[in-house]
């Protein structure tokens, strides 16, 4: 207890110096908008992840699926038959180990990909409306060592 | 629509260039952690962040205190009135608006909340292990900006 003493706590520093309180408060913000916008679209959060990060990666296990997507492994596995049902991802088997899956978009699913992306850039700009590009940058090295700290996953 | 081409897409780019992913990966992997060590103490998420925020900023309307607990305000409602039962907080008319109420950490609530600081505290120092105190400083910065530029709230 004591290698964390009160003198440096938010009381003394104040919630905007505590880097987990800023970081809940802008991904809460842009879940929300984007979530509406895809709601729209007909996609929810969960599904506009699977896209995003099966476009990203081509082809993924449903345990690796779940790690890039931030979801538990029994929704993902809902979602993705779900998903299966309305044509958006292909499941098969792995070339080197017949109990596992691998999950890649469909031609339906990648059109999906391109028709949200716009939205999903257009939030990432707004963020960083005025940011020095350097201070991107930089956040985005220190956000990768951050969480490369924390993961439990390799991935 | 064109203003966002796909040349720079998250295909182009990978997950990891994209802020909102990493951010999302680390806070997810940060509540999932501290909530577990809350738990254990009796503690949900939100009280938690209720206990944190009434602690740096002394007294705040109900209002306030959902944009700084990133909470929905029915949802605060009913954890107020919870932690008001358990002896936590103390609900108190505003000295400028009758209509308006004001919550503050009772005594009982300030122990929590010194208390559970060192795990907080913990989980912010691994985020961070190895991490040049001058990065971190600009990550608060740039994080505190970007805040500023998609909140909906002026807080």
């Amino acid at each position: 207890m004591e290698k964390f003493p009160l003198e440096n706590d938010l009381v003394a520093r104040g919630l905007s110096a505590y880097a987990p309180y800023l970081m809940n408060r802008i991904t809460h913000r842009y879940n929300q908008t984007l979530g509406t916008t895809m709601a729209e679209a007909g996609l929810s959060t969960i599904k506009m992840r699977v896209v995003c990060a099966l476009a990203a990666k081509g082809s993924l296990t449903v345990n690796d699926l779940s790690v890039y997507a931030v979801a538990e492994q029994s929704t993902m596995s809902r979602t993705l038959e779900q998903m299966a049902r309305e044509g958006l991802v292909d499941r098969a088997m792995d070339e080197s180990d017949s109990r596992v899956r691998v999950i890649s978009l469909t031609q339906a699913g990648h059109d999906i990909y391109t028709r949200i992306w716009p939205a999903m850039a257009e939030a990432e700009a707004r963020m960083f409306d005025g940011i020095d590009p350097a201070d991107r940058a930089q956040l985005l090295e220190t956000l990768d060592g951050m969480l490369r700290n924390i993961r439990l996953n390799p991935l």
